[in-house]
């Protein structure tokens, strides 16, 4: 149990590995997506990490998430691969697609992977970073878990968020690491600030007259919008095709919403993706040469009113291993929400009333 | 010589080859650039058609563009390659990029061909359409000719509009063919804008005060804006570091402006990548698929005040048909500068003096 303010990882690995154990997970999966998810706590992505883990338990009891899948590869060449995710936890075909397009890249030059039949799987980084870290650029997609915007210029919810992400080596303590969602706001975040009871910015959601949407509690009644307008909305529709349609998986009105339906299978598509510099000649000059740019951008002077220039995944690496060594922080309803948990699995809870 | 309001795209491929020979482009290599150019408006990428010969002529008769170039492949595997261009016109050495992709798609899934050395290609539009219409999914990317943009938050201009774009085939008369720069406007629409003595709308530029800029007379004294702001800047970034360092091609402060300066080469760095649905199980069907998503956005409700809900690619084939049988409508401004450029060339202008 957990005292004052802080879990450590291996308490909240442990705790949330057994609240996953408790709904059927067997054993070696649940400490593998249980070490994932707290990885995405660890690495500041809180609106993907252990904050999910009603929303995971509520799919395993409900049936809608199958606790005993087994992942298999459907097809491959030496370059690509589709998964079969056998609509497990997300976490555990997208970690194998990553590694099996990190294998490929460095046999092929490139890996691509994709998956069907997945769910919800926490934030893409998850699925970049460790391409970064190999010395090879990554990139990840994939078709949200809900569908919470219309086309543009409609009003029918056929795309979720459709996050996409990215990352190259550097030889700095941080690689590049960028995470987005084809929204403005990611629904994560606004859930978040729903939590906290703060009001959204204008920007961020439209309801069906049009007008800004700023309150929270009423997202359900409105639209989030795309970046750029009718950009975001092709960015997303590529997602939709290159993670959903070229999977054999959900996209437009098949979308399940993973939240309200916790027992329809999802058939949630994502890709992953690795490139190994070897094979474009640049090889471990690559990350030199990213450097060598990103410090020109971070030695440029900020517009008025600007904190230093910073790039994608700047910090992280440092704030990451002062969590692994000091112990993760949570939000105080998240710390009352997983003692809930833990009381509904019959598991230890992981805080004590005082920290809860 | 035209006469009145069209010409053909024939006479208009023909006397951009001619211009371009003029200045020492072998003529098998002209014929390809100019039909590659004439495409690029039979297509609607006015801002990167034709409207482009004063800058090509101009790089090569200056020397910063090598008129006889080598393409060579540099390195490749089964499913990547890197292609030389050996500093030619851009069009040369991405077009070989693309069917090399489509080529090593069809053997391995995917096909990632990078190119170093190149030079300013037109629309990405013309290096992902071909793979949609045979069946396959397209992508690809440069960085920016010229840099314009600082990162968010700073005041140097270290990155291009660094645009990308992407294919997939449908079902219907127009594929999936989405092309967008990472900022808000490109640098061609403001050109054109220019031209056309227009202002812009608020949201496309900035000053270095910080405030709207409009007058396109004033680009040079401004930043474009990146779309979604600290999103457009990282997929700008991502742009430079698959397009520009993997493939050892210039990113950041050693992006060479082409447009004011015509005696350095620009290195410039694309890639075009092809992936194939036969790979990932979905082979034929793919084109259903992603026809039935369409279907259902383009029958949403219009917001109100928006016309009908239309897909990236909508209506392009129709045009284009049309631009093919009855001609090409340049506006007057670009008919004037096209006479003008054939006089410097010693070629017979394409239009006749009432026509320009």
């Amino acid at each position: 149990m957990a005292d004052g303010e802080t879990i450590s990882a291996n308490e909240l690995n442990a705790f949330v590995a057994k609240a996953l154990s408790s709904k059927g997970v067997p054993e070696e999966d649940a400490a593998k997506v249980a070490s994932l998810m707290v990885e995405a706590d660890i690495y500041g992505y809180g609106t993907h990490g252990v904050f999910r883990l009603r929303q995971y338990l509520a799919r395993l009891s409900g049936g809608g998430c199958n606790a005993t899948p087994s992942i298999t590869v459907a097809q491959e060449t030496v370059a690509t691969a589709v998964i079969d995710g056998d609509n497990g936890l997300g976490h555990l075909a997208m970690a194998a697609a990553r590694d099996l397009a990190i294998n490929k890249a460095r046999k092929a030059g490139i890996g691509w992977v994709g998956v069907r039949n997945g769910n919800h799987a926490g934030p893409l980084a998850l699925y970049v970073r460790p391409q970064a870290e190999a010395g090879l650029l990554g990139m990840a997609a994939a078709v949200g878990s809900a569908n919470h915007v219309p086309p543009f210029g409609g009003t029918d919810l056929l795309l979720g968020t459709n996050p996409i992400a990215f990352s190259a080596p550097t030889d700095g303590p941080d690689p590049f690491v960028f995470d987005m969602a084809t929204t403005v706001a990611a629904m994560g975040k606004i859930k978040t600030l729903h939590q906290q009871g703060k009001q959204m910015p204008e920007g961020w959601m439209i309801g069906r007259d049009g007008q800004p949407l700023t309150d929270p509690a009423r997202k359900s009644e409105g639209y989030l919008l795309p970046i750029g307008g009718p950009k975001g909305f092709g960015l997303s529709v590529v997602v939709g095709l290159m993670a959903g349609v070229l999977n054999g998986a959900a996209f437009g009105a098949d979308v399940v919403d993973f939240t309200s339906d916790t027992t329809s299978p999802t058939n949630t598509g994502q890709f992953v993706m690795a490139l190994d510099p070897a094979a474009f000649g640049i090889g471990d000059g690559f990350g030199a040469e990213a450097s060598r740019v990103f410090d020109e951008m971070r030695a440029s002077k900020p517009l008025p009113g600007h904190d230093a220039v910073r790039m994608p995944g700047d910090g992280k690496t440092m704030v990451a291993d002062d969590r692994r060594r000091r112990g993760l922080n949570l939000n105080p309803s998240l710390k009352a929400d997983l003692n809930r948990l833990a009381k509904d699995c019959g598991v230890a809870p992981p805080f004590s009333d005082g920290a809860a």
